[in-house]
């Protein structure tokens, strides 16, 4: 249900905003891969709250620890538990959120779905849901590269109004994309989209943003045909994340303002395999990979908990003015690239456990 | 995995476009539903090749038997099976294309996944495949209209270069959508697009669109916390069709470049339940429903099978020209209103069925 | 949910005994098998009722049809949809029991569950359910001898108190299995078991019995370790079936009687792999084949519909008589044999198929 | 997969003998119940070695931990992470079995799976990885007594040769099954079996037995008609745990030597709603729960762990003696008792969830 997703490799993420801790199961790991906590570290610490001025400052050092699993640094095919503890709870900060739900937040619906909800920090619908993404996401990545070739990097596109200029097929590397504090490969951009955050967070507002990401090195053949299309879990995972209101695969959206005959990518011998001269198909035909790079493209909202005032309603429905106190991220995206990150490498590594189960009968 | 869909209200298609038949089997539909293969058929002939001139000319009468799973004219609970058989094929058409993979179809990515394919009409690509999910989707609108007064209308907004004016929130009926053959329910804009099709189908050319989906009367409360927000399901359910390129909730794409205390949806009381002012969220916070309408957005590319001649290469690397033959759409989005409708109403109904679950311990 | 079962091999069955056909979709069955209608009937034609005078004398062809999943007799790797006609309903004969619920039969239980049942025949708690389960398991079969070197026999053990001397480890054959109409390989007691069933169909009674199988050839390694360890899916597999009240792996009862020194299997070498001297694990250790022979026992009780008379209530509670009219099998384990044996291929070809997964790891 | 169990009330555990901890993931727990370590302690503490002489002398406090999804002592709806940690590990204990797998152990097959096992302490095989299904199952209990008025009972009924006279139906407490080391309701029958135990433990033996379990109150229509029947979902639950080898549902492998009409269970008006006279079905017609107490029996067999020299080979097939070290239970099923009404517990509540999705529909 809820708190687990893929069919082969199987991840389950538990952990509320101010309880005890986060992480996540990882069930259907292949035995013998080389693992220990320092393969996982990396990614958490990119996700981490109080990285630079464009984040939240809550203060977790997010260190991971793997309760099993693994034996002398190696995984041994069974569960795979994951554990951050929570520690810089300030439930005080959210005193007047108890009867006043934040406008364009979960606090309402998960009140209507459960009859009853964390009292503070979001609980489930937090940020702080998604280490176990991250961390799962970094073993998936580490099968995905040492025994696939396969390399994922995610960057900001956009922030507000500001777009990057286009770094698709350019074999960004995620050095590049840390160069600057708010993930985008290119200086000019990012100094003004960090401007516009740092004003956003100034006027006590928020700003949304577009997280591009391209997977390569993804063979022909991953992904199923019919309702599991590749392209179909990849959106069903981007758009689980908080915040997250569209996603495009290749063209996307302007693909649909484009005849066929100028959408079409024609087939071309490449390095001894069929590929594509263009890629609007973003590297699935039919919801199987082609060979060539999957490229997409995810829309984060701006952040709903922002400290200016909102004319809203309580529970009751009265109307009242909220400010929101606690302490929130202006912009997600920065944050949100790793997130992104993990969540392709969860569905392709699963694609690529899924298919392993044909080959034998296809090889004889 | 790949050819079923749902945790409650389960569907299982199968049917390649050349063999006998296609159908589904929908398990887990509750008992005593009235249902005959009345309620079926509308939207299977909505769905039907043939309609007009926007379509292809292949003739089939899409007829659907039910062979069980209900007696009297009422669901038993067990499964119900679903069939409709293929009758006009012609194999012959598609002789040019068993060396040649067609650009941005499936061909090439179905041969390389299972290491052979439907010798013609795209096997399980093709379009076909969605008789078994409009038929399902009949059983699970009647469910949601009969015992949870949800409605669910979609409509042509963009074919091409072509947008319709915005009709979200205006109780847009069926009967409105299918009155042009577009089904874009703006008579200018309906002469438009099909001025562009008509056009695009003489240069043997294709165009692609958006189609816009409204589902009122959803209750607040449905849809899961994290991995299976219901923004994640239908993006899943939308991007599960074939030819799609991207989707959207509420605000999509331009939500990201809004600020939060613009986006936010401010509370409200609306007849006794709270509700929101504006509906940037489109009826989904923090992936549980509202109460609200719930809007998406889905991006459909071009058909990839053109007429005109393409220069690409035969499966072993060899530079050839395609002329593709075979009766195929020269634009899908009329005949995908009906099929993005049985999507949303499976992903629907299963959520309504997997929140039905939790009401007994609420109440208590 | 109830009417599919497997993680890769998924099999969906549908039917019931007097609507339009039952069948079954085969999801996830590898590409590029040899698969005709010839394959499946077999087993369909020993499963069949009015095969002998132990059986049922509804008279059925149960001639099968593929709808789709595979081109020139071979599997695309889609969905193979199976559909088997119902053709000689009687329902007058149940006319009696619209309002008397039979003793130890799920009339009173599907009321229970759905408020609603098939007026007649059993609905779905028919044994012409098991037909879609023979049909897929014929494919399993095939997978598991064609690509796995496994083979899979069963045969009736027990009739009421008659058992049979013990066959386990003679390589038994099918066609030694055939030999007898009670598929009893022993002709002595074969001939006791014919006559037992012979005077409980002239007193109106019904007879038990016990299925033992062997399932020869599967390698070392498969199945999981935890909740679906091997024995418990193939206990889930045969508790499944209608009419079996047990299921023993290896020693079974009788080896809770034993001490460890005695049921311990010793390893030795064998054909240079590791072997056991015994087999009371009965082929599987930790939920995980060994390489020896998997074994296990299936206990079926005496047919509930019997047409002695039965004081008994109605579904008002009154007290009444039933005498079940209708045509019944006396002792369904001759029926059952091939049953048994398709419901094991299921659970084998799943447990391959999944293993398969790992494998590229393990070598790398 | 393998380390998952259930549809709705999902429950995924992890953890080796030997690694940091070991515990359990639950997932669709309903809201608003009360919960508390306190209500999930006093099972594991019936399950916990080092109770009485018939037990292992490992001391582990196992004291849990709730993680995440309760605040203020309430279930929010949101997965329930609970963990253990392991404490007193002797992996020295383990030497000798480096290079010779133990006889009817997991060593061998763990090895053939995966390529690597855990060093010590057979790793997943061991009983501590029941642990994490107790809690979970004391969770469930919780839900079923509180919510369903369901109460589950189970006891000791044979140790090796000695069996206990039969308590089914007598409405038997915990307390009374407590009130014996070797938890079987009968003083002199416990008496008999503690002595066997003991002996067999000066002997280095082992010795096996059988659990009987009650579950009363279940009301009629838990339970699914096809491959899920109640019957089948718990032959498999209990199927998983480690050391059995069968499982009878109400009158088991002696109801084959019946015939129909002594063990057909006629129905009668009791309390207002129809039972039957006779319990040979053990509760359950059709897959589906008829009201009655839901009777089942599991065969555990002999430890295989014994210190006794056996006679075996190593993983290279050379012949050695094997004196097993390490600190094991001479016989199991006192401790299993908790295990199995763990197991039992997660099934029905299962069932439970799943019917509770479809009664709005027969309500309306």
């Amino acid at each position: 249900m809820s708190s687990s997703t893929g069919t082969i490799f199987r991840v389950t993420t538990f952990g509320e905003s101010h309880c005890k801790g986060v992480g996540a199961v990882v069930d259907g790991c292949p035995p013998q891969l080389e693992l220990t906590e320092a393969d996982i570290q990396p990614q958490l610490d990119r996700r981490r709250p109080g990285q630079s001025i464009v984040t939240t400052d809550r203060k977790e050092g997010d260190a991971v620890t793997i309760f099993s699993g693994t034996e002398n640094g190696v995984t041994l095919g069974t569960p795979i538990a994951l554990f951050v503890a929570n520690r810089d709870h300030r439930p005080g900060d959210y005193k007047n959120m108890r009867f006043v739900p934040r406008p364009s937040h979960a606090d309402y619906t998960y009140q209507m779905k459960y009859g009853v909800r964390a009292s503070s920090g979001g609980g489930r619908s937090s940020a702080r849901e998604t280490i176990g993404r991250v961390a799962a996401g970094a073993i998936a990545e580490k099968l995905l590269r040492d025994h696939h070739g396969v390399e994922i990097v995610a960057w900001v596109s956009a922030v507000g109004t500001i777009d990057a200029p286009e770094f698709i097929g350019q074999q960004l590397s995620r050095d590049q994309v840390d160069s600057t504090d708010i993930r985008c490969p290119d200086a000019d951009s990012a100094e003004q989209m960090l401007n516009a955050v740092v004003r956003a967070r100034e006027a006590r507002d928020s700003l949304g943003g577009i997280v591009t990401c391209e997977c390569r090195g993804v063979p022909a053949g991953w992904g199923e045909p019919v309702f599991d299309k590749l392209e179909a879990t990849l959106a069903h995972a981007m758009l689980s994340l908080p915040a997250t209101k569209g996603f495009e695969i290749g063209s996307g959206f302007a693909g649909a303002r484009m005849p066929g005959s100028a959408h079409n990518d024609p087939f071309v011998l490449k390095d001894h395999r069929l590929g594509t001269v263009s890629n609007y198909s973003g590297g699935i035909q039919g919801g199987i990979s082609n060979g060539e790079p999957i490229v997409f493209r995810v829309a984060f909202k701006p952040p709903a908990t922002i400290g200016l005032a909102q004319n809203t309603a309580d529970f009751d429905g009265e109307p009242t003015t909220l400010e929101a106190k606690g302490r929130h991220d202006p912009c997600v995206v920065p944050r949100a690239v790793p997130i992104v990150e993990a969540m392709a490498a969860l569905v392709l590594v699963d694609a690529a456990l899924c298919q392993g189960v044909r080959q034998p009968y296809i090889a004889s």
